[in-house]
């Protein structure tokens, strides 16, 4: 299906056409949703022997009871857990509680208004603060920066990471720059691993920002959710960082959320000895300690060698045919024509398709119509607001792999759709 | 003992009585610690079921999945709990994570950097913040004001609470005073019960305060904590700011972690409406979600009517003795003299103690150098400055009966050998 060459009489016919399909799909009153990226019920079960594992033994290997107050790093057995998934040094990690966000959050709180090099180093002493975001990228990183009232630059995301050449150019020679987003594996929503040499050029830059106090922040959140059995090794920022002579300028980020329980899980902050103690300055203000008890439980759920990547194979069991089945639909509707672009992810949790310049709106819409449920357009770029009105992050985690089918011949339709009804009036 | 009347000879010759008793007491080389305010190992142990208590059932009545990410506000079944320590709707109650302490970092963060009620009601917009702090009181209390640069007026606490002639004069004339820090029940360290007419006037301050944007932080940490059978209620402070109109003028704060796991429990945060959702604001910014798996555990642990309390009747069985041992000291050593002064704590985790002005310093380092580790002097006020120097912390539950024995005979001969001096000197 080429519409470029196509004339007026051949596109009402195909608009017809497709119209019919769509009204036909209407009157099954579907109910399908695409939008979550969470864990499905089967995946959590995989986890469910979690609670009760302990059997009675709450103390750790290093004699601390985890019943009690303290230990603002968390416990070294999860310290562990977090230093093999970021690829860092043990001491180098911190584990929280549940929410990798939280740590974030707190962290970019702490570098905003209270400084990770004391307080000459907090960013709110300045009158502008912005953040670059790579484009598309993750709604709640991009609401951290709103909260806190951080300007957010976007860089567009290639195949191989953030568009570099732009992103050493605007670091280089804005001061006001404080750092930038990254989801370097699995890259949420496009699915690429950032490529060797990006990870090196992201190193480099806390040795050329114009800011002193520049941070990147870099969420691992797909660190080991690989659907391939041969997976593509991302680069080790921290050892980049360590050739560099840069290890200040990263704080890395991870969770348990998608690999045990997505509400009960553990998460980590990996960061340079100067990085961790700003930060546990503040955090000691905020909190007495993570829950250590649930940090043992998934000590202990991991003890095996081999037991965290054994399970993590068990997800993409249950993923796999999910991502197989978006990928085939669009495939065959789209391999022909110009009327779709997406990444073949082989891991993380979703597919991003871009459709023709301002068409995602439209398509989201009337997939919903239909009962098709998509995130809506444009949450994929700060402040809602996809320039190009063509992104669309497809999560196909939740439903089953007979939902997933139905949603996207439906999801196919409506952007073919889309993409005629432009032609005809374009 | 009374040093008032005794003549230099006297003096002296107690002087040295009472050196040879702490010279002999330091040959034993003590390693004694009073400064823990946390359970001991023996009460942690009575809530050793909640690890495998779910047997598999991880949904809550409501039917949400708890493994999996959401819900700001918890679960229905802990915000029942909270209800019932707090004393207010369970609508009105929001749960969080493993961390009272938390709560409170995070909802005075948001009302000082965000605001509670938009952003024109961020404390942050002025030039100073000044809060209100009894003393003595709970360091963590003021290490958050000082994390965030408000400033700490002191009043004194008395027999019936914080001293409200002195807390209505300011708040009525200084609208840079935001609020007041309170731990109404069993207040940390005086062990003291706010009174009827303490509670009404402080629930009155919304309406009289200079500052429109006045909060109260109310911390009933020890809500439940009662070491008598026939504890004195606290009067409501919820049903006092609804007769007075002024709801949004408190937060209630309390946690289960001296209740089931210190460092693994539930949190509660306890507002109206308008609060609720101003704190909801920010928080959905800074986390998907608390851990629901822990709620629901905890939830299953007092599902039964009337278990909690009987949980805490286990609680006091084992603190009493200690708190007794305590008492039993200091009344044998200083109810016929002035040497100290002291609240009678019927619930709680602290007694304070307060020696002749000057010597609280000596007293802490004294015992520190015959084995018994005391809280550092001043930590009851803000900045670690006691004005009087008089203050000290006792913690009783963490050693044995048999140490609390020991630490406290240690504490009375350098409390009387500290005044001695003091008066042979003065």
């Amino acid at each position: 299906m080429n519409l470029n060459n196509a004339s007026a009489e051949q596109l009402a016919e195909l608009e017809e056409q497709l119209a019919g399909e769509y009204d036909a799909i209407k009157t099954q009153q579907l109910n399908l949703d695409l939008t979550r990226g969470k864990p499905s019920s089967e995946q959590l079960t995989l986890s469910n022997a979690l609670d009760g594992i302990l059997k009675g033994e709450y103390t750790t290997s290093s004699g601390v009871d985890c019943r009690n107050y303290g230990g603002l790093d968390g416990i070294p057995e999860t310290q562990t857990i977090g230093a093999s998934i970021l690829g860092l040094p043990q001491e180098n990690v911190l584990t929280g509680g549940n929410s990798s966000l939280t740590l974030m959050h707190q962290a970019m709180s702490v570098a905003h208004f209270f400084g990770l090099q004391g307080p000459g180093s907090a960013w709110s002493k300045e009158e502008t603060v912005k953040f670059i975001c790579p484009v598309p990228g993750y709604d709640r990183h991009y609401s951290v920066c709103e909260h806190l009232g951080i300007e957010m630059i976007t860089v567009p995301m290639t195949a191989q990471g953030p568009h570099m050449d732009e992103v050493e150019r605007l670091v280089a020679t804005d001061s006001a720059i404080k750092g930038m987003w990254c989801v370097p594996k699995y890259s949420n929503p496009t699915g690429v691993i950032y490529s060797e040499d990006t990870v090196k050029r992201i190193a480099a830059l806390g040795n050329t920002s114009a800011a002193k106090n520049f941070r990147i922040f870099w969420d691992n959140a797909y660190g080991v959710h690989d659907l391939s059995d041969q997976p593509v090794q991302l680069t080790s920022i921290w050892d980049a960082c360590v050739a560099a002579g840069t290890e200040n300028s990263v704080l890395q980020f991870a969770s348990t959320s998608k690999i045990t329980f997505a509400g009960a899980g553990v998460a980590f902050l990996g960061a340079s000895e100067t990085n961790l103690s700003g930060f546990k300055q503040s955090l000691g203000f905020m909190t007495i300690g993570p829950d250590k008890i649930n940090q043992l439980r998934h000590a202990k759920f991991f003890e095996e060698e081999g037991s965290l990547r054994r399970h993590m194979k068990k997800h993409a069991d249950i993923i796999k045919p999910r991502f197989a089945c978006v990928l085939k639909h669009l495939e065959t509707a789209f391999t022909d024509n110009d009327l779709g672009a997406w990444e073949s992810a082989n891991g993380g949790y979703f597919i991003s398709f871009d459709t023709k310049p301002g068409l995602a709106k439209e398509v989201v819409k009337l997939a919903g119509e239909a009962g098709v449920k998509l995130t809506p357009a444009g949450a994929t770029f700060p402040y809602g607001k996809d320039p190009s009105d063509c992104n669309i992050r497809i999560a196909p985690t939740v439903p089953s792999v007979e939902q997933v089918d139905a949603a996207m011949e439906v999801f196919v339709i409506c952007v073919k759709l889309a993409s005629v009804r432009q032609a005809l009036n374009g």
